[in-house]
């Protein structure tokens, strides 16, 4: 059946959360590695799902580890050639694949320009992997569904791991990732069940913003990509902030707005933008362990609270997954063969 | 007339380009403060379309300057309070009114943190300007309309002249600067007249992708953000590379695609993703002084080239600025007074 493969590749997540913890002493080496270099900066590469990823990483070290992270210019290196010294960075590529070009560019050019390089892949025998000096294996097991799902909460376990591990809270992350798995399997059936009553009077939506903040803006981003690619809505993902810099202009009843709720120091601008939207008539869903804080919600996909607060991203993208799956079915679209899409994407 | 602030502002600017070249020499001279403190990084902080100028930063100081300049997450500092080292670091926090709140906390902290911070803003006299150890002011002249147009093009271009002053290359950007002038001057009639054709067509448009890569990344998003709060249209920022790891599958004939296509590194990039758009079955607007290389476009807009490649975007965000304002009205809109908006965002 259409989107057979998207929902046993969302359901099968903790499994592949738990096949990645499987690695977490060598990850947490490996975050010991980094941090006895003391890098400068990190720099994280990657595109589509993997740059949502790289989104969530720099508000993991800088919370955990007090590292500045950001997602570096691909082109500036690899297209302008820019002369940057790179030999007090830690790159970390990111691409499932192991194959995306501009991304092994990439790499190839910090490594000549000083950066200690880690690749974090799916395919720890790809041209990526053997690129970089360092490997982190995604363990997710083969994904073959083109919206990438356990690729990315994977993906963010491992990141999480790194930067607790640098700054020596590997065996506290570690644990609340063993909690993580069991919290997201639990949440699975009653998710799957809730999400076709919101999809059905969803299908004739064209537009949506999807706001975050925080750490939590990494969710919006994975979210609103799996409803562009999936459901061929134009959702945009936008932080709490930007959504009153501008895009609230154009907020209507036609134009809904998605809210990732998580506790933390971030909740209270969500909750403001929330209403801001609901005051120029959006339809307001809210998903997240906080989604009771957002007033005037027409629907609400609660998750459980997160072991750790900087775990909450592994939870709450669940339900914008799940509900792009029931979305892509209620159009009658087949979430497994998006339109002009491959698994792997080659384009410059 | 709806709309006559913003088109009155919009054919300003060469006048507040030249404004802002009046303080050349002090920027040049800030640039070579700058430049011998020998920064690690250099971060910019800023929202809406000052967020839009620090995107065209990252790519002149890098390419310019090989320095490494990145958007700063405010929230990490301002929220989470992020233990982040800054000693090293150089601020630019980019605020039309120096009012925006969390733009000013970020500037306090970073100072703590040993930061040497710079404001940029067109109200030397503000909180922001008295809380930075130095001030670029962007001598736009009072801004009326919502939407920014002149203080995004001056803030480009004291950008581009910090860049390029800490590159030793100040009198040749500045040179350059004094063309663009020029070239803006005698760009306004015909774009004035070329736009309305193809602003009535596309009233119905409820959604667009902008496409731009490297240096135009910004120009792409400061017209998706003209286009989102003047004209209520979903026009989501993307880069070349981004198109293709997923919204390409959004796209169909009722979802048009603005590409900004100037010469360069990054031309090959925007010229094969617009095709790719194209085959998708999406209308294509090309903008930009390599307009004609984009293939099967509906409607172009070119532009003159500019006199150094690192100042295409402040010529090449004029289509998109006349458009937004001509599209407004074939709507029926008050681009001047946008919904739900006011002229400073004191939002979190």
């Amino acid at each position: 059946m259409p989107g057979d493969l998207l929902l046993a590749e969302i359901r099968e997540q903790p499994h592949a959360l738990a096949r990645l913890l499987e690695h977490e002493a060598e990850i947490v080496e490996l975050a010991e590695t980094i941090a006895a270099r003391s890098p400068a900066v990190v720099r994280l590469v990657g595109h589509g799902t993997s740059d949502n990823a790289a989104s969530y990483v720099v508000y993991a070290f800088g919370i955990l580890a007090g590292w500045t992270a950001f997602r570096d210019s691909i082109s500036l290196s690899v297209y302008y050639d820019a002369q940057i010294d790179m030999s007090d960075s830690v790159v970390i590529a990111l691409s499932q694949s192991g194959q995306t070009p501009d991304v092994l560019e990439y790499v190839e050019r910090a490594r000549a320009r000083g950066a200690f390089t880690v690749a974090l892949t799916n395919e720890p025998e790809s041209e990526l992997a053997s690129s970089a000096a360092a490997v982190v294996p995604l363990s997710a097991g083969a994904e073959r569904s083109v919206a990438a799902t356990k690729t990315y909460v994977n993906a963010l376990a491992a990141l999480a791991l790194l930067a607790a591990g640098a700054a020596g809270r590997g065996a506290e992350l570690g644990e609340g990732l063993r909690r993580t798995v069991d919290l997201l399997e639990g949440s699975l059936d009653t998710l799957q069940s809730a999400v076709p009553a919101i999809a059905v009077p969803m299908a004739f939506v064209g537009r949506m913003f999807v706001i975050g903040r925080g750490l939590e803006f990494a969710t919006a981003r994975e979210v609103a990509l799996k409803l562009t690619e999936t459901c061929r809505v134009a959702a945009e993902p936008l932080t709490a902030t930007d959504l009153a810099h501008g895009p609230v202009a154009a907020l209507d009843s036609l134009f809904p707005v998605w809210t990732i709720a998580s506790p933390g120091e971030t909740l209270p601008a969500v909750v403001e933008a929330a209403a801001r939207a609901r005051e120029a008539g959006a339809t307001i869903v809210a998903s997240g362990s906080a989604a009771d804080a957002i007033e005037g919600a027409s629907y609400a996909l609660p998750m459980p609270e997160a072991p750790n607060p900087e775990l909450a991203p592994l939870l709450s993208v669940l339900p914008g997954q799940l509900f792009a799956w029931a979305l892509a079915q209620a159009k009658g679209l087949d979430p497994d063969k998006p339109h002009g899409l491959s698994k792997v994407t080659l384009a410059r």
